[in-house]
């Protein structure tokens, strides 16, 4: 999918919302669970249904599908089957937070681009160059850098400065800018970061951002929004725990739409605020 | 797996070997992928039995099974299951270089601590200590964190430093130190960074390293060894393609034989060297 068609949807939808599919086998409704083969996908897929009318994009994310073995990835191989048969125009989001040497990562590059043929993935800076430059050789397909992440532990690394007062995410922000544009590179900040957008933004003024964090973490999307839009939109908001899990009985799917279309609402006016629909 | 055990099958084997299993099945000789139904399997079958009386680890790189869907994650499963049935003193890693937001980290040691059984997983640093704990509450179970790498891309952000002079990966070492100790903790370090071990040595002289990069990627056996040695042998060192791929022919297995013989053979001389045997 290119930045152009990302921005359409986006415009189209009215939302710029990304539902994270963290379906974790524990805590889907036990009605799935007694009656269902694949509860996982079973679960996954009213979801996807129930939330496609007011999201943009789906990002699963490999660890709750890994937990269970074969069976958890043809959970997850179905349900990238389901999207891309069904929303053809939502963007899949593999998030894996790979990275390794450049003749291994060409191999996560196969299986995440060719095997599985989702539009992103998340990628870990911290092995620099040749660990995220074979990602970036697939046409189409975009690399997400972990750059300022939602959780308490980034403050460990993340923000410490060097000799000349440039924090870590903002070097990763910076050294990878040789490596990839605006077309094939996105950047993982946290909601949770307020107006550290700003900086971002002072680096990266036109490349989309995956913003996890509001919702579950505490992030805000009014702030999100004030610091880090830009005039394509330039945000993919995730939202996982906040809505795929709003309730456990036979009415989570519901539960889920109700969730993902008041989001889609707030985004909505965002959208209108910044004059991009 | 104890530090003690582990200590122990070094001086036993006279080797602190790790084969790593990356296990490309376009590299794989071609008679394999003719006849067996999982040649991957097959392959790694014939190397482990050809290598297992010269090394106590293996350490499969997830990228390599990832990259062939379920079936490859079946060759991977077989794998562990054959290495834990048929050499059950051999250290297990997975080469995975996980990390993520504590909730899913969770996931990520319930899929490689308790569904795989493995016993050590590579780990990324980036996102701090809620990426990193929720491995470190398996008892006899390793995180193995990435310091210092091998390959190019490491000069971007490892070497960088703080404005106290502290180099990343330094700080990597240093914080970490209280997320765990030498009874569950071990590091990546090049051994492509010479020198640098003696740093690394100053901030963590009892932890076990894993040093990947002696063989295809140019660096010394000996030199790590001088610089990274200590008292309970504190190194395990990887070589993969360097032994898996020495030769293509039906001889394939022989060939990693003799490979991982003359490494174990090196490796006796320097625990001669330095009094562990």
């Amino acid at each position: 999918m290119t930045y152009e068609q990302l921005y359409e949807n986006i415009r189209n939808q009215k939302s710029f919302l990304c539902v994270g599919l963290d379906s974790d086998v524990n805590k889907i409704p036990q009605h799935l669970k007694e009656n269902e083969e694949d509860p996982v996908f079973a679960f996954n897929r009213a979801i996807i249904d129930a939330t496609a009318p007011y999201c943009i994009a789906y990002k699963p994310n490999l660890a709750f599908y890994e937990c269970n073995g074969v069976k958890g990835l043809l959970s997850y191989e179905r349900t990238l089957e389901y999207i891309r048969h069904n929303w053809p125009k939502h963007f899949i989001i593999a998030d894996a937070k790979r990275g390794d040497i450049g003749n291994t990562s060409k191999m996560y590059a196969r299986a995440f681009f060719e095997e599985q043929n989702v539009d992103a993935l998340t990628v870990a800076p911290y092995m620099g160059e040749d660990s995220v430059t074979p990602f970036l050789e697939y046409e189409g397909k975009w690399v997400i850098m972990l750059a300022l992440t939602s959780n308490k532990g980034s403050l460990d690394f993340q923000l410490t400065e060097d000799d000349k007062g440039v924090r870590l995410f903002e070097k990763v922000l910076q050294t990878s800018l040789q490596w990839g544009g605006k077309e094939n590179m996105m950047y993982v900040v946290g909601a949770t970061r307020g107006n550290l957008f700003e900086d971002v933004r002072r680096i990266v003024p036109e490349h989309f951002l995956l913003v996890p964090g509001v919702g579950a973490q505490g992030g805000s999307l009014e702030e999100v929004c004030r610091f880090g839009m830009n005039k394509h939109c330039g945000l993919i908001v995730n939202s996982s725990r906040g809505i795929i899990f709003a309730d456990n009985s036979a009415c989570f799917a519901e539960a889920a739409m109700t969730k993902a279309r008041l989001l889609q609402q707030q985004m909505e006016e965002q959208l209108r605020i910044f004059g991009i629909i």
